[in-house]
């Protein structure tokens, strides 16, 4: 079991519908301490991975994306949901719906910060149906880009976004996968990694 | 000179409307070894200062809060600026409105990671009228919580964010204060800081 999942079960809480609250340590107070252990752990995992940038999208993968981005020494752009009137020049646009929000956003990144020389390591905290990481791939691919990984600090492994982004033939890192959770008991099982 | 101030000059761009790009390695591509330098600083100016929480904005605060809240040691809160359907509990709310943005938005925070215990470090982006600041400062003192001081990394010196905030006791720091910028010439002036 490594530090995140023993943090969960520590400090997660969850609810009905299938909601697993974990805003005491990583999407609404951060521990950034926790956040560079959860940095080692990606290092390790993509070892060998030639990997110049990070991605990730606003606003709780900033956080965890910028703390993981100096084990690899690396900038990171994290892509906008709304468009700004700061944004200017050219943009590279997706159109994703969130499963928490119940809502469509366009993902936006400007396109002078990705280019074909990019090889991108893609970072979020959450995982479900992967709406949202489907759309940052899209965003990746259409600038020419390389998605050497994607690492996720929780997936949801009884929805499908995780099996369908495997299976899509990315290697998806998720440093807790929930199994099963049950908000009656509180209990939480994760799925066994090595 | 500062290195944030070197940064600026090197790759800020001055457009039209006193509006500073510094899209390339503050606020949607991230330098997070700039950070880091800034993190430096801004532990050197609040040497002394007992503080154990940072509190910032979505969205582009959160990556500088993170970095600089490792050389402090403390955990960070971000106040989201809509009403999620993940927040439960009860609520700190302070209504702000955005001068790059034009509209109103609720700052939230979860009453739960603010009390009378804390001493709050407030760190953002940017500062030009402060109203993002003023409802981040309503939203500590509602909370009985001590804001011990404010890391502002670029200030627009010529509008009246920050003089207000340094008239009402707080101690600003900006590690950068443009005084004057030019959108034909490109030339940005720094307020001479020791």
């Amino acid at each position: 079991m490594n530090c995140l999942e023993e943090r969960i079960l520590r400090d997660g809480v969850v609810k009905e519908g299938n909601v697993l609250k974990v805003d005491s340590f990583l999407n609404h107070q951060m521990d950034v301490e926790l956040f560079n252990e959860m940095g080692k752990e990606f290092k390790r995992r993509f070892e060998g991975k030639d990997i110049n940038k990070i991605l990730t999208i606003e606003a709780s993968g900033i956080g965890i994306a910028c703390i993981v981005a100096q084990h690899f020494g690396v900038p990171v752009v994290f892509a906008k949901k709304t468009q700004s009137i700061n944004l200017d020049g050219e943009m590279l646009v997706a159109e994703v719906e969130s499963f928490t929000h119940k809502n469509k956003n366009n993902v936006i990144v400007a396109k002078k910060f990705l280019s074909e020389d990019d090889h991108v390591l893609l970072i979020d905290d959450f995982l479900a149906n992967g709406c949202a990481l489907q759309g940052l791939i899209q965003i990746v691919q259409s600038a020419g880009a390389t998605v050497e990984g994607i690492g996720i600090a929780i997936e949801k492994g009884f929805q499908s976004g995780g099996r369908m982004i495997r299976n899509l033939g990315f290697q998806l890192e998720s440093l807790a996968i929930v199994e099963d959770m049950n908000w009656e008991t509180g209990e939480i099982k994760f799925r066994e990694q090595d």
